[in-house]
This record gives structure tokens, sequence and C-alpha cells, in this order.
């Protein structure tokens, strides 16, 4: 797995996982006329790097990647992969409906030089569980790059089953899960379930902004938070503080982290979806924090207005980030 | 419109729907390697087109676009155009998840010499309807031919507000809609609107294999059933019944078409999705009917095993189409 | 069974199914302290069978039966069945969570002289399809009059599988399904299958407002429609033509209907849900028809404001109902 | 509000929550005649008060409150009141449709001597945030006691708006919240905005049995653990690791709880739905300690086989419970 090498930010034994610790999901930086801004994206490349994540997550679902067409994509992995060099891992999404178009999307992010690609369940077309599980394993057997589960009922409508996450764990078809399903009872049994059957060298990740210290505390090895893209040296200590178990530390961290999120509620319910709310709130965050030139976000997502801005400002400000 | 030339079917005035009439969704035959089998879509095309029916759809659910890669996309596209060599419309699905990729695929099918186009609302996103209503305007506003509006909430988790498709009837974004949401309430009610409204031109087509005769009596103007593959002569046959006002005659013709619909659950539900089982039998259908050369279906969606096929071929020989 | 002596309105042979025609469900009038307005309630049953209604459904959603406390059921219960005299056959809800509840309140209504009870689906609880059947069959075990299955997926989150109402329809157990799942190609299919499979004497009712044309073209025995409160002689009429085959008057009386249905939209989104809109709608129309007294809701449904009621009462004068 | 005086088994200052620590929801021993075994439910209660637990929830869903008819709910209320003796404060689930049925159930649990009830949003209706709000308001002015919310989307298919909850708590219109909703991040930002805005007096529980840990670090004040009938001292255990800050002891704990916590699988998927398979593992596994003398669950639900109950008992040997 070409992952290992760079991936384990702290080792359990002889069968780490891949990759763990801080993760960021990257907001992918947009021109006004909707070309990737390459040198926004740099800087928000070295924006997280710098702040000590232990690798960057192009191509998610806080990437925008629903929007972005195939030569966007690339653009992303071709900057990232180049401008990172090796000092993190780098994981890419492969995010499309089902398991030949999700091949094709695996084989631009391994050949861009990514280490390890992210796959959801089929979206769009109604999918059994045995379907689901053919799925992952095509998509694994096809790529040149460790697979990576990736749990988003909200997207995809599906939950992933614990069972067969379980049975691909132990047969090495993926290397790990990001769970962004928000079920931490069903994370934990698994957590607990990979344990007691000794699967090792298996990533769990969590795609949680608000509870990273609990979900450490369970045993998940990395967190792949949409904030951090705001705020990295925020989920960098936080991760460092439960490490070390300073959990009054952490605790303090996470809350205020928590504050922080309340901007994903800064655009109106009445005018736009949470997605637009959310990217949004963080893209303005980093325009703020003069990390990227432009807070646009793809069509059709609803654009911050201006007093939706002062909004974040006022959340930045609060959390000592302006 | 380019449509307009070629495609309706019947006319009630001056401004007539641009389509009407019966526009199956083609499926897309594949072979054992999962390219496009060209020959036996021609072969397809023909079978449908000497049925008599008044248009095809290319790219829709039925055709598994959502399994398609882009390139068995273009075959596709460049294949049916070419061959139905303008004798019927054609319309083409640009399925893809949100408005630049959209965007893109229509301007594939329009350059592919498509007549229309065929949009559903943004699906993995978590969307607005202000932003539904945004991404059919720019779909719109950038594609060279008429856009179709693709009701489906079942693939797409969430529903075309009517208020919104009479808006965009009424400044002629959209040239007509699609209905596969199964409300034939709203349905009605949506027709009713367009007339009280005097919106003209304006195509309203059902996706129901099973109420076409009510559809047709509601004052639909066209007809896309999955099953037409199977049997369009079929659907051709109940069309003009009901057009002529042969009600008892349309609705013994429906029964039957009702009556075969029962290979959709050919599939054993404790092995495969609903997908599978209806996409599965349609192609056993065309395959024991000797238009396609193989009944395959693309990953990761689960074959019909021997018993199931042979439940299919019981269907098509209690309906008289073997 | 008792339905039978009174029920059927028309006949198809031997074996007529025990209840058809228009059957409205009924509002529940309140007086402003909430209790059960009985002279509104005698006036109200009046209005329906003095229209020549078939029957009388009580204790429906229509009736805000969800809301109502026992007592208030009983006051419905034997107020309708002693005001209506076997006029016409009287169905009650029986609306609960689980199986012992209902079977108490069928019971009651039973006891109170209903000639059948209306049941649904377990809801609250987390149930299985064998668990909804072994319900079912319960019930009706323990039931003294016929059971009518209330297909209501809106309400109860679940929808009755066709295969299981066959079996409770061929063996006995369920005297007819009330089908509000506005899925009217499976609705086709299930009368379909009772005529394939010769199972007679089971009614099928639709409880849709606006294809009532079309569900009685298909072969339902009877339609429920909650705007029947409103304009019952509007459905008396078009059931009458519909049985006569006049579908040109069947169309345009439905169209009618339809447009007056526009009432149900008279409540604001933003201030309160679909149920209070509509509910509050028939109300305030009944009022405005000075057939009822009083056009409260039960809480917490917010109530109409007076513009809103003024829609309300604009959508009976172009009905022609003022 | 008379849930003070013997509430609280912690205090944090002047304005303590009015309930925390350790208050499961009791499950309801049934004869083979469906009758509430009034003995084995006496037994049940000396089992969870010996155990140490700082209150009891009857009534709840781990009640099968949805399976029991009024006079059952009664017993329940009554036999449960009297045998505690004031020991521990008692909640009585007010678990109806709408609000005037819920306030009925209030006024018997709080008749019958209950320290508080406990009320869900509306459910079977369809109902509009503002008037889940209104329910509350209404129910909480004619409760004579504490209402707490009960957030349990898996059953009313809405969730409560924090905003909401917050508004409610600020004005002491409900006295806590159980909070069986499955998000912690929400929950999580609850709890600080609660804090933030100085807002004491408010218990808030959570229902999770898998996370108990974690919610108490995050600040939760209680908690509601169904599995907290068969192993009531595991969670007395947990619960004084927590608030002793044992957090290493805490975990092993809660993973011994986690693992015990499988038997809610022992019923086949394909025999029965969830809620019988957890409901009935919990009745196996009090039947299997001879606490209760029948395992019986309530109609429809499925119950468990020999083999399935054989998989209950292994659980509790391996947990060292037999």
């Amino acid at each position: 797995m070409t992952v290992a090498p760079t991936g384990p930010r702290f080792a359990d034994g002889p069968a780490a996982p891949v990759l763990g610790g801080v993760v960021p999901p990257v907001c992918t930086p947009l021109t006004p006329e909707m070309e990737v801004d390459v040198p926004s994206l740099e800087r928000l490349v070295d924006h997280l790097v710098g702040a000590g994540v232990d690798g960057l997550f192009v191509l998610g679902s806080t990437s925008e990647v629903a929007f972005l067409p195939d030569a966007h994509r690339r653009t992303v992995l071709e900057t990232v992969v180049k401008h990172v060099a090796g000092q993190v891992p780098v994981l890419g999404g492969a995010i499309d409906m089902a398991t030949l178009r999700v091949i094709e999307h695996g084989r631009a992010a391994a050949g861009a030089g990514c280490d390890g690609i992210v796959v959801t369940a089929p979206f769009y077309t109604r999918t059994h569980p045995a379907e689901v599980e053919a799925h992952l394993r095509q998509v694994a057997a096809a790529a040149p790059v460790p697979v990576f589960a990736y749990d988003l009922p909200v997207s995809v409508h599906s939950k992933l089953d614990p069972a067969m996450l379980l049975r691909l764990a132990a047969e090495g078809v993926v290397a790990g899960v990001k769970d962004s399903s928000g079920d931490e009872g069903g994370l934990r049994a698994l957590l607990l379930a990979l344990r007691d059957e000794g699967t090792s060298g298996f990533s769990v990740l969590t795609g949680t902004e608000l509870t990273v210290d609990s979900a450490l505390a369970m045993g998940v090895h990395g967190v792949v938070p949409g904030l951090g893209n705001v705020d990295p040296k925020g989920y960098v200590r936080l991760y460092r503080h439960c490490r070390a178990g300073r959990w009054a530390e952490a605790r303090a961290e996470q809350e205020r982290l928590l504050r922080l999120f309340g901007i994903v509620d800064a655009g109106a319910p009445a005018r736009m979806g949470r997605g637009s709310s959310a990217l949004g709130s963080f893209k303005a965050a980093l325009h703020l924090r003069g990390i990227i030139d432009c807070p646009i976000t793809a069509p059709p997502q609803i654009p911050l207005d201006a007093a939706e801005t002062e909004r974040v400002r006022r959340g930045l400000a609060a959390a000592g980030l302006l």
C-alpha cells in the first residue's frame, strides 16, 4: 500500500492503521469564472500542512466534488499532490454514481499520485446491500491504491452495513472507513469488533467536527473535519491533547471549535440549503482570513450575502481567528 | 426549438407540445466485456422505431445511465442519433450531480445531435428548492437544445415543485417535464394549471408503465415507459386507442401490459435491488426476444440467474411475445 | 358481515364488494372549548347523506382522529351511527399504535354500531412486514365487524405489501382496503391480481380526491375523498358519471373539484403544516357554507387566519358553492 | 417542581438539573394472557433500585408503551410508583399522537404519583415545527408535574429543533430532554448553548446505551439505557466511574456493556423487526436472570425462538451475568 510509508502519524504496533490523525477535507477555491483557483488552493494546502495536519482529503463533499466537472477534479488532484510533495499522504475522493464511473475517478486519482481513494456506496440507483459490497470489491480490485469506504447516508441515502465493513477489513479489501454517518454507537461497535477480531491495519476516521475528543477516546484513528479548513491548528491541538490524554484541555478546545462551527448556520435557511450555508461559510472564513481570493461556491449553490458573511466574520473573531 | 420539426405526433393547435406520444427510454445493451454493444443497440432502435414509437429517450435511468462512464454515454448518443437518422426525435439524459457537470453532459448530447436533453434536480448534494430552480435555469441557459425537467424522487430524493415548473414553463425555460414521481394527483393539477394559465408548447410526459390510459385521459402528451423496450407495439396500440377514445380497448391493452410488467419482480429481493431486477428483466426479455445479444447489466448490479430468467420467459410467453 | 345488507351501491355479481361508492371521511366539528360539536356533526351527516353518498367513514385522518381523546371518539361514533340510523353503512377508524390498543378501538366502534372498522399498520414502533400481517390478522380475529386495511404511508411510514393484501383478501381476513398511498400503479396491479385470482367480495377504496375518474376506470369500488365534506354532491355526480361511462362529463366534474381542492393550500407553509392547512380549509369551508358552527381544529394545529380563510371563501365561490 | 426534592443525584450548584444519573426505561413484564405481570414488575423495580439507579422511566419505548392499552398503562404507573415508594423519582411516558391525548396520559401519570412526564412530538400527523412547539407548551401548561421532551426521530419521524429546546428550557416550560436522536454533535451543541446562555435547572438525558462515557464527558446529566434493565449495576458503575473521572475504567465498563448489547441482534432480521429483537432480547435476558416470569412481548411483536434465546443466554454468560 502506498499510503503506509508516509501515512501513519502514530503507531500502535506492527500493523498500525495506514492513516490517522487530522486529515482535513480540502475546500476547492474557485475563481469568479468558475475555474479552480490554483494559487488559492496552493495557499490553502500550505495553511493546512503548515498547521501540522497528518494528511489531506481532496474531492470530498466539503471540496464540492459533486459540483466539479472532471477537468476541475483533475486540476485539484494534480495541484494538491504536486504542492504537497509527499509531506503528508493525500486521499482523493472518487465520487460518482456507480462502479465503472467510480473506477475511472479512482484511476485518475491514483494516476495523479494520490495515496488512497475514498469511495461511497452507489447513489441515484436503488442499491441492495449485496450490490454495495460488490461495488466496493470491484472498485478495490481495479484501484492501484488503497480504498477507503465513505459512509455518508446524508448524500447517498444508505448506510454501510457494519458486518460488511468488518468482512472487507478482515480480507484487506478496504484500508479504512471514513464515517460521516453520525452513528457514534455504531462506530464504537465497529471499533470494538475490529479489536475483538484482531483486524489490524485498518483506519477508522470520523467525519465529525463536534465530537472529536469522544471519537478519539473510543479509539478512532483520525478525524476528517470540514471545519479544519478554517482552523487546522485548533484540530491539531485537539488531536494532540487527546493522544496525550489531556482530556480537560481537549474538551475546552473542542468546545471552542464547536462554537466556531456555528458559522455553518450563517446562511438563511429560507434562502438556501444547508450545504450552501456550510460550504459558503467555510469559504467566506478562508477568504476573510486571507487564504483564498474568492469565497464563491459552485452553482447552483446560493452565495452568502453581506449580512451572512458578517456573521461568519463575527464567528471568526469570537474564536480568535481574525 | 429543434424538437419541433420532427417531434409532434399530434397537434392541438398552433402551440402544440414539442414532444408527445410513445417515447421509450432506450435500454443500453452491453457486451460481456462491459462495452456498449453497438449492433445490439442498433437492432433495439430498429425494434422501437419500427414499432411506431414517436421518439426515443436515451441515457435515462432505464438506460443504466448512472452506471455508464462518459465514453459509453458518447457511444450511445452517437449510435442512436446516427441510426435513427431523423425518423423520430431523440432526447438525451444529462444525468449528473450538479450544474456544471450536467451542462457538460447536455452539450455532449446536443453535439451528438439530440433534439433535447433531460435534466433532474441535483442529487448527492443537499439542495434547497431555490437551488433546484437555479440549476434548471442555468442548465437551460447553457443548453443548445430544449431542456426537459425529469422529476424522479426515487433517485434524487426531492420532488420538483409544481409552482416552479409552471414558472419555468410560462417563461419557456424548460420545454417539458418527464414525471416519474408517481404523484398522479399532482401531475393532473399541473396539467390543469398549465391549461388554466394558457401555457402552451410545453410537453408533459409520464414515466408510468401502468396507468398510461389514465394519464392520457388526464391530458398528458406522451409516455416514457421502460417496459416499452420489451413491447413497443403494445404501447403504440395503447396510445392510439387512447387518442381515438377507445377506452375499453385501451384498458384491455393496459391490463395486458400490466401483467407483462410482472417480469420486473423476476429477481429475488433477498439477492438484489429492485433496479437490478427490473433492468435485468427488461434486458433478459430483449435477449429472449432475439433483439440484443447479451442480457448483462452494468456493475454492481446482480444478474438474474437461470430460474429468474425463466420467470421472464414465462411472462413473455403469457403476453404473447415469444 | 354486517356491512353487506346496506353496503353495496352497485353489484358486479353474487360476490359484490361489501362497500363501494362515495364514502366521505367525516370531519369532526369542535366547539371553541374543544368538545365535539354534536349539532354541527349531525348537520354535517345530513349534508353528506342528503347529497347521496354511499357510506360514511368516521374517525379517519380527515376526522382528526389522531387529535381526539377516546371520549371524543366515542361521542363521534355514537352521534353518527345514531343519526345515520342505517341509511348508509358507517365505517369507524380504529387508529392507534399497535394491536391491543387497536382492538379496543375496534370493539368500541363495533359496539357503537359501526358496520366495519378501518385499521392501519402499526406506527411509532419499528415494524416488520410479518408483524404488520400479524397485526391485521389479530385485529380481524378480535373484531366483531369486518376490517378494512388502511394504507397510509404518509402517517404510518410503511406501505402495505400487496402480496399480503391479496393473501388476506383471499382468506377473507380483511373485507377491503382504503388506499391512500398515492401509488396508482400499485393499486391497479392489486385490482388486476384480485380479478385474476378470482377473489371476490373485497372492497377497494381509494383516498384520492383528484383522480377519482381514473381510479373508477381502473376498477376501484369506491372513493373516500376528504374534499367530499365540502362538496359531496360533486363527488356523487362524479361517481355516477363514471359508473355510467360518461367519461367526458366525469373529467369536467373532476377538474372542477381539482380546482376546488386548491383550498387545501390556503394556510401559509411558513406558519403551519400541510395537515393544519388542509383540515383547516375543509372546516373553514364547512363553516362558510353554514354547515358547522365553528371552523376550529384540534391542538396543536395552527388555525387559518382571516386572509387564509378568505382564500377558502374565494375557492368556494369559484366552484359555485357559495 | 416535584422532581426536585428527590431527584438530583448530584448537585452542580443552586440550580442543579432536576434529574440525572442512571434512569433506566423500565421493561413491562407481561403474562402469557397479555396482562401486566405485577409481581414480575415489582421484582424488576427491586432489581433496578437495588442496583443503585437514580430514577426510573416507565412507559417509554423500551416499556412497550406503544403496545399497551390504557388500563395496562395505569397498572404500570400505579405498581411502580407504589413499589418505589419515593426511593427514587419516577418519570412516566405520556406517549400518544397529539396534544389532547397526551394531556390525558400526563394527568394519569401525575395522578398516579409520577414525578415528571415524558412527551414526544406529535406523530401520525404531519406536524410543522411551530406545531411541535405549541404541543409542548400546551402539554406543559396542562401538566401538574414537570415535562421532559423526548427526542425520538426513529419513532415520531421528526427531530426536535434545538433552538426551540433552548427557548423552552430558558422559559422553564420543559424541565429537561431525553435525547434518543443519536445526534451526538447536536446534543453537545445543545449542552454548550445551555451553558453559554446560563440556563440552569434543565436536565439533559441521553438514551444511548453505547456512548454513555462520551455523553457524560460532554456534560449530560443522566442516561436512560434500555440495556440498564439487564445490567443496571454495570450502568451504575459506569456512571460512577465517569463522575469520578476514572475514564479508563469507564471505557472498559462501557465496552463490556457494548458487547452485551449484541443481544439485541438475537432475533433474525428476516423474521422480525429490530424492535421485536431488541425488546425480546431484554425480556429474555430478564427471564434468564430470574427476574421476570415470562419473556413474552406484546403483539404484534414476533417472539424470539429457542435458538435466538440461546444467543441471549450466551451474551449474558459472556458478560458475567449468569
